[in-house]
């Protein structure tokens, strides 16, 4: 099993790291995906390995889908190929967590109208403009779509998202 | 099911938020006790609230124990309260989790000699010098002691803590 991570610099140390090391303890292989190759650096400071270029990615090939937070989703929503890469997940009923900011992508993309969803509070207004059923709750699973507010409902977000993921085995 | 955390201010801050939102994820109580009440933040910036200080921590009540990396340690091993927790669960058999430079308690706790474990290689040889069979693997399990050596061993350290927990229930 392969789960991929779209993000950027920028990124929420917290909410890239959190669901890298729990889908790696369950043995699922994770990627990062990027514009570019190198390295790219959390808000606090962490920095990662980018993997491949969202144009390198096959999203066939995958079968779980992380969307960090932080600045870097308004930088991930501007490339036409993470959309895609978005909208294949979304389409495919494959299982996609986003947290805090993470849901810019999926706005973006244009795959999250009427599906009920979180996120960081000082986005809120802009999911329900697109079309959002927007809750606040640590967690909201709506069939594929597992979203959270923010880094302390990490362990909420893990635990559904884990589920979610044994689920579609 | 109730589990401590044993840090101060210069933790590292994956290291104690991954065991922290881990065993939340499981729906294990976790508390944070340092030498003060107050916020300590760590060497990244992220903050937390401390739940009670060392001295109004009742080890009995706790079933787990993580000790956290980062600089905090060498405040923590400085506290003699700290040190008979440890002592409480290391003799006790109950599970306690490790991290980098979180050892350095157990060091101090006069608890860990004969017994493998890993730590963060800067100071693996202050391990040997405590009488500890220092292993480099990502994540060592000698009876009730869990211990990894860094934030990229996070996910093997998680998996083998669940494991232990689960165990001990």
């Amino acid at each position: 099993m392969k789960a991929l991570i779209l993000s950027a610099d920028n990124f929420e140390d917290q909410e890239l790291f959190y669901p890298l090391n729990r889908l790696k303890e369950e043995d699922i292989i994770v990627k990062v995906a990027s514009m570019k190759h190198g390295i790219i650096t959390g808000e606090y400071g962490y920095s990662i390995d980018v993997d491949m270029t969202f144009n390198e990615v096959d999203p066939e090939e995958f079968d779980i889908l992380i969307l960090p937070g932080g600045k870097a989703p308004e930088k991930v929503r501007l490339d036409e190929k993470a959309l895609e890469i978005a909208r294949h997940f979304i389409r495919g009923n494959k299982p996609v967590g986003a947290i805090c900011h993470g849901v810019q992508t999926l706005i973006s993309a244009g795959v999250i109208e009427g599906r009920r969803a979180t996120c960081y509070i000082g986005i809120r207004d802009d999911m329900k403009c697109a079309g959002v059923l927007y809750e606040d709750q640590e967690v909201v699973v709506d069939g594929n779509l597992i979203t959270s507010r923010h880094p302390r409902d990490l362990y909420a977000f893990g635990r559904e998202l884990i589920k979610k993921t044994r689920k579609s085995l």
